[in-house]
């Protein structure tokens, strides 16, 4: 019988009613109990009991260390966590968590578990089942959908398919209790833990007229690293308010800047188009078609390991654990 | 036999190849000459040559004025433009052009029409049929979908449907030379024009971490309106990194912060979760399941209007031509 290490963190599915509003109360073995029937198999902890919009880099090293602390007694983890920053999360470990032997399947609920039709209840049942079928790696199971934990984004704040795999086949489905297996990710073959981070990272998502000011204030709050959402397949202002000289700014200062797109589908390159030339005159990095929670968590992790921008371009340009398609 | 008016902006629909990447080159002329036949009912302006990463609201002045100027002369508009900025555009032309008799049809494409295999050529006459067959208003035709100006979204960097119409019917689908009416918006019935923003507003999109320095940034900047894609139905961080207390910097500022999702679809909602209390009790105002471009161009606008932060906040939560679903 495989054993399973159920955490939680808080977030809706541990929720209940309160004066203020909901906030999260149930415990790991309180989640466990509304489901019912024999669950022997799986140990309890509670790690915080947290509303996910409040998880940050501390957190993340914190739950990081509880699942390495659980490697080698139990064969599989659920965490149970918040879906407001649930993508961020499963980013983060799945850098954090490179190579990890067992699964790390997190889920959680659009509305609370206590109540009587919410999702909760089979989203728990359901990722059990995944930790229980799954080899290593870092997944979210949500509205019995399996997907990698550094391709999900919540793309729906009400509903309960909450989360979508971007740019990435789904890993499976759940159903019946029974996981259908549809892809298996390529995964590193080598545990490697490490919590080095660096947070200091900002990200800016481009409205036109935005001032390039902003970007500037990115060195004076002591900024480490910029993501940029741009247009399209990433551009910006070149005339009247100048992103580009801002971003040359920055890069003088040393602070490596990812250019993404804020279009949620599809790949982000700076090398289509003329107005994209002084961006890839500057050495901005292309986020390929990573998920900007993936390039976000991703540039922090990076810059935790290295200052040396060209190992910054050659690590966030190369695929690590599943986050990122390169170019054959 | 109804007459068009064909104004062109530039755009990838416009590029032709140049040494540093596409750029834009083609003429209005020139364009409806790709597509052969006979098109004399269609008039052709020229109004610029850029590529839309450039288009910022100055653009967007003179693009409504020349609209209005052409109102009266013709039956509709066709406006070619990038892809990028597109919906930023169609949003901010929505209000400016409020209650506009004549439709307003903005297409472009996502490879050059002088490619043998673009979109251009298809896109551009199915926006002309649009033209001839809507009522009022102003709608992106894109990829064989018509939605409505305020609530399209880019969401692809690269295929042919790249635009979505978010948390609204698409208004119609134009395929063999014809217009299905899928929808029909209601809008309002008498046109109201005006080219009175203020397009001193910020966006600012959360992660995990992020330094509530980089709101105060809002005040330094002389911003005089933020919109924040919180996480989730709308949250921020209430420990540690006290985003609700820089929240509370702006407000005191007189910056009235609006508030939206990171999520593609469905609204926004500071109502339900206790760790959104701070940011109800300061009275930030909820962009409902407006896109983040219509929330950014509505209070533009809407600060171009009035400074009265009753009035802004009751102009932004009021559905003014189709960008918002009150609740009822």
């Amino acid at each position: 019988m495989k054993k399973i290490a159920l955490i939680s963190t808080g977030g809706t599915i541990a929720c209940v009613p309160t004066e203020d509003g909901l906030a999260p109360g149930l415990s790991a073995s309180e989640l466990l109990e509304l489901l019912g029937g024999d669950h022997s198999d799986v140990s309890c902890t509670d790690l915080f009991s947290m509303d996910s919009s409040n998880i940050q880099p501390e957190e993340w090293i914190t739950i990081a260390e509880a699942i390495k602390a659980s490697v080698g007694s139990c064969d599989g983890v659920v965490l149970t966590h918040g879906t407001d920053t649930m993508a961020y999360t499963a980013s983060m470990l799945s850098f954090m968590l490179s190579g990890i032997p067992i699964p790390v399947v997190l889920t959680g609920a659009q509305y609370p578990a206590v109540y009587p039709d919410s999702d909760g209840r089979r989203n728990l049942e359901n990722a059990l089942i995944a930790a229980k079928s799954l080899k290593g790696g870092v997944y979210i199971c949500f509205g019995n959908s399996l997907m990698l934990g550094c391709r999900a984004v919540k793309t729906r704040t009400t509903s309960l398919s909450a989360f979508e795999s971007i740019n990435y086949p789904y890993v499976g489905t759940v159903s019946d209790g029974r996981l259908l297996s549809l892809y298996t990710p390529s995964l590193p073959a080598a545990f490697s833990f490490s919590t080095d981070i660096d947070p200091r990272v900002a990200l800016v998502k481009l409205i036109p007229g935005m001032s390039p000011r902003l970007l500037d204030y990115c060195i004076d709050c002591d900024i480490h690293g910029l993501v940029v959402e741009g247009f399209g397949l990433g551009g910006m202002h070149s005339i009247r308010r100048n992103h580009s000289e801002a971003i040359a700014r920055l890069m003088a200062h040393g602070i490596p800047v990812v250019l993404t797109s804020q279009c949620l589908y599809e790949q982000s390159s700076p090398d289509i188009y003329e107005v994209s030339k002084p961006l890839r005159d500057l050495g901005v990095i292309s986020a390929g078609d990573m998920t900007t929670e993936a390039a976000i968590t991703k540039l922090m992790w990076v810059l935790g390991r290295t200052n040396d921008m060209s190992v910054i371009r050659m690590l966030m340009q190369k695929n690590l654990v599943g986050e990122l398609t390169e170019k054959v």
